[in-house]
C-alpha cells in the first residue's frame, strides 16, 4: 500500500509535466527575446459594457518572469497568490515582485523579472526584452484588464526551449482570466472580496453563465482573443540598442489593423 | 564677426555640458544597477486637492533609458518630444519607445531601455534593473503623475560614471514637472491642449503663481519631494535572480515610514 501510494505520486507528478519540460533543455547558454504584447480589446470585438470613461478600457503594466518548473506565477484552476491577487485587482506589482524574488533566492527557480509599460487604451502595444536560461526556459506573465474586478490575461510557463535549441518566434492568443479574489461581475463592478477565495478560472463567452457578465455573449462559440503576445528571439550582438525593436510600426495600434 | 559667433557657439556648447560628461568615462565595460522608485505623494504631504477617487493618486509605469549626451529624453526649459507628451498626458509609452529606438539606431546614442511597473497609490515603490555602458553612462526616465494634465517626475541625463569607476549608489529627490502640452491647472483638469506648446517647466509651490494650482502652497518655501529614486550598483554574478532585489521591505509602502 505504501509502495502503491509512491507510484501514484510519481505518476501524478510526471503527468503534470508540460511537454518539453525544462529539464530537457540542452540549448546553448542564454537566449534573449523581444516580447510584444498587443491589446485587441476593441469596442467592435467586445461591444458589451465596453468601458469608455473613468477609466476607459486599457491595460496595466506587464509583469513577467523567466523560471524553471519549480516556480509558478499563476495556474488555471489553482488559487492565486497574494501577489497575483494584488496585481489582478489593483495593478499593484510589489507583492508579486517580492514573491518572485523569494522564489529566486530560496529555490533558485527564477532567472529574471521583466516588465513593460502600461497601454492607455484597449487596443495598442507594449514591449520589452527578456532573457531565458537553459535551466529557466519557462516564461510567465500577467497583464491586468483595466477596469475590471480581478481580471487579467497572461501566459503560464510557456517553454521557449525545444531540446537543444531556442524557439525563434512564438505567438499566442490571449483570453481573459478571473483571479478568483473579487466577485465583481462587470468591468466596473465595485470591490467585493470573494470569501473563501476561488481558483483562477478562464472567462469564456458562456462562463460565468449569467447575462450580466461583461464577457457573456450567448451567440458566440468562443470569444475573440482579447490580446496577443509574440516573443521573437534576438540575434546576438545586435548593433545599437541592447534591446532592439523589430521593425515595429510608428503607432502602437497600426499593427492591429494588419493582424486582425 | 564670423569668428566671434563660432567662439560663442563653442563656449555655449561647452558650458552646457554637465560635470563629468560621458566622454570622460573610462570605467570598465558595463555596470548593472537596481533602480528603486519611491512615491511620496501622500495626502499628508500634499493635502491640496489630493485625488482620492476615479482615479486615486498613483504613478504610471516608469520608462527609462541609458544613453550618451547625443540623446536627450527630456530637458527643463526645452520643448517635450511627441513621445514625452503622450507619456506625460496619457501614460502611453509607445511613441517614446519608438523615439528611443530611433536614436539608438541612427546615432548609436542609446544603450538600453528599461521599465518598471506602475504603482497603484501615491506612496509606494517600484523597481527594475538597468545597464549602463561607458559610452552610454547617462540615465533618464519619466513617471507620469496620475491623475494630472501632463505632469511627471523624472531624471534628465544623470551620469552614473565618475572617471574610471561607476558610482555605487545615487539617490535623488524628485519634484513635479509640467510637460507644457496641456493647460490643465489641477490634478483632475479636463484635457486642454496648450497651443502653441510650452517648454517643460518645474512646478513649485509658487509657480504657476495661481491659487487654483494643485501644487500652490504659498506658506511653503519649497515643496516636499513628491518622489525619490535610488540607483544601487549590483555586484557581478550575484546568485539566484539576475536582477536581484536588495533587501526591500515586504510591502512597498513600509520604507516610506522609515524614510520620512
Amino acid at each position: 500500500k505504501v509502495i502503491w501510494t509512491v507510484v501514484v505520486t510519481i505518476l501524478g507528478y510526471a503527468s503534470s509535466l508540460p511537454v518539453g519540460e525544462d529539464a530537457l533543455c540542452t540549448a546553448e547558454q542564454l537566449a534573449k527575446y523581444r516580447i510584444i504584447f498587443t491589446g485587441k480589446w476593441s469596442q467592435t470585438a467586445f461591444p458589451k459594457q465596453y468601458p469608455l470613461y473613468r477609466p476607459p478600457a486599457q491595460w496595466s503594466s506587464l509583469l513577467g518572469v523567466t523560471h524553471s518548473s519549480d516556480y509558478s506565477m499563476w495556474k488555471k484552476n489553482e488559487y492565486a497568490s497574494n501577489g497575483v491577487r494584488d496585481f489582478a485587482e489593483k495593478g499593484e506589482a510589489w507583492a508579486l515582485m517580492k514573491e518572485i524574488e523569494e522564489a529566486g533566492e530560496k529555490i533558485q527557480s527564477v532567472h529574471g523579472i521583466f516588465s513593460a509599460p502600461a497601454i492607455s487604451s484597449g487596443t495598442g502595444q507594449t514591449s520589452t526584452e527578456l532573457e531565458a536560461h537553459p535551466r529557466h526556459p519557462l516564461v510567465s506573465f500577467v497583464v491586468r484588464i483595466v477596469p475590471s474586478p480581478d481580471w487579467f490575461v497572461g501566459i503560464d510557463s510557456l517553454n521557449l526551449c525545444e531540446g537543444d535549441h531556442w524557439m525563434d518566434e512564438v505567438s499566442v492568443d490571449l483570453f481573459p482570466y478571473d483571479a478568483g479574489t473579487d466577485s465583481g461581475f462587470t468591468f466596473s463592478s465595485p470591490n467585493f472580496a470573494t470569501i473563501p477565495q476561488d481558483t483562477v478560472t478562464e472567462i469564456t463567452c458562456s462562463s460565468p453563465s449569467h447575462p450580466a457578465n461583461s464577457f457573456y455573449y450567448p451567440k458566440l462559440k468562443i470569444l475573440p482573443p482579447i490580446a496577443q503576445v509574440t516573443m521573437v528571439k534576438l540575434k546576438k550582438s545586435q548593433p545599437g540598442l541592447s534591446a532592439p525593436f523589430i521593425n515595429l510600426p510608428a503607432k502602437s495600434n497600426e499593427i492591429i489593423d494588419t493582424v486582425s
